[in-house]
């Protein structure tokens, strides 16, 4: 399972950081899935490998414009690039209300259905791949996170027994790999015999806004990753003061260590962090201070940064 | 007076083309006016000198989105900015309701007010420097061209008078030009009778989408400059039919011949058109077609190209 980071900037764009969007795609195929979608949401998808044609679902973790803006811009481009199939919007029930009110006002007429499910009642989202449910968190507005988990894992064969019993290797492995029932030297074998599961069901949590990562806990427990916004150093949270209601990377990160996540993606950095460590207050701060308390596996996203989730659930950044 | 081209595609973006915007700065100061505002014009904006607070105002050509649906966050950066003045938008009456519904989905609270005049109704409009008026297009929902005319044309002063009559150059001459009277001699000399005003009134019209170019014949009788939509040259724009209501630049081209504009530019390309001239359609059928009938001083517009009308009228692209 890969992640693509499509915009990484709190509140407003700089010029190297969009604001809030990411892709998740599953191993294998064309298909893959949207966590908001900022403005220019659709502008990034132009630099990545991604179409719209094989969007699955949209995921808004909550109303803020940084978070929704760009629906309305890249529906109507996949109009007009002929998609025809249904696209399901998983987002808290204002966004229905406001596409419908958006549509009406510019006339747009959309050659496909689009199926709100609204988030506040949402029990879980399935297809054939994941299962997505959603934690309600603490910000401003509801907003929620989404963890996505795979539906199956990798299944491996169990070559040794196979071999022990003299079933040649070749064909007859295949099918039994595949889930088929074989027959050899007048014997049934049963595929579930031969087939066992080592590797764990992976889980991305993709977190919306949130100034209390704690909600997480029950969450992070089926997951090995924790993608989540780190705003502000405290330094900055503090100067900021609660209303706004994010998380400094200290809260993140020590929460992400006493839940024991593996890996840990933050996101969704002030727009007041330089990228060029000569300047103040820059990015690297928000990485030290996550460091100080944080031992596992950390990554602060950029924009078009793509993470690969092995089947062992290690997270690596892909060159 | 310059024009900044912010987005020059149809409908959708490429890599190469936002969609629409531009902005039309005076020649002197920050202050500006923006016409039309795509998704991701504030994107545009960050690669330009132009900032939020020099807005003057904003004018919204029609209702499709890909005029307008950068107005939310365009506004919402404008907030993250801290501006503070009103800021005027003119526009079809629907887009008033639709920010409204927009921020109040959004949860937004802008720190400065929104002053919305309907286009429909709009006599004309003014500050200092342009004197703005309207002309309703034909397309698919109403649509309207702004013509931008400057309140004043440069003051010249008559220095072989003042040479004949023994003023000596110097601050004398300055305050005169400036509008003062002055003293000179124990004589009254009056400004007005040594300033005069050689170059005329310039005026540029910006065209919404528009299928019927010659709605702006009076409106051109008083413009230097036309920038009008060309979305495709005749052949495709047959194949297209007539319910997409656009211009091909044949008949934009036409029009301004007859109509005696000299200086046109043409925008708002179909993202058909490639900027290869290897692959086709390719941006040049669309200037070679207007350039068969149009003998006037023509451009194409890119985005971030930056164009200046002199003040005798002629436009030239800036380096």
């Amino acid at each position: 399972m890969d992640i693509l980071f499509l915009g990484t900037s709190a509140g407003a764009p700089t010029r190297q950081r969009n604001v809030s969007a990411l892709a998740l795609l599953p191993d294998q195929g064309s298909a893959w899935y949207l966590i908001d979608c900022g403005e220019a949401t659709q502008h990034q998808l132009l630099n990545t490998p991604l179409s719209v044609h094989g969007l699955q679902a949209i995921f808004i973790t909550h109303v803020h414009g940084d978070h929704c803006y760009g629906l309305p811009g890249l529906l109507a481009s996949a109009a007009i690039n002929g998609r025809k199939t249904p696209l399901q919007i998983i987002a808290p029930a204002g966004i229905q209300a406001w596409l419908e009110a958006t549509h009406a006002m510019s006339e747009s007429f959309l050659p496909f259905e689009l199926q709100f499910i609204a988030v506040e009642e949402m029990k879980s989202w399935q297809d054939h791949t994941v299962t997505v449910q959603a934690t309600m968190l603490s910000h401003r507005v509801p907003s929620f996170a989404y963890r996505f988990t795979e539906n199956h894992t990798e299944a491996v064969l169990d070559t040794a027994r196979l071999q022990a019993e003299g079933v040649p290797a070749g064909p007859l492995w295949g099918r039994l790999k595949k889930g088929e029932d074989i027959l050899h030297e007048g014997k049934t074998l049963s595929s579930a015999d031969y087939l066992h599961y080592p590797y764990p069901l992976r889980g991305i949590i993709v977190g919306g806004d949130n100034d209390q990562p704690d909600l997480l806990r029950e969450a992070s427990a089926k997951a090995q990753v924790l993608v989540h916004e780190a705003t502000y150093t405290i330094e900055i949270a503090e100067k900021v003061g609660e209303r706004v209601q994010h998380s400094s990377a200290a809260a993140v990160a020590s929460f992400a260590a006493s839940a024991g996540v593996s890996n840990l993606v933050l996101t969704h950095f002030s727009a007041r962090y330089q990228a060029d460590s000569e300047k103040s207050p820059c990015i690297s701060e928000i990485q030290a201070e996550a460091e100080a308390h944080y031992q596992g596996n950390l990554f602060l996203a950029e924009d078009f940064a793509r993470y690969r989730l092995d089947k062992t659930g290690v997270l690596s950044k892909l060159a």
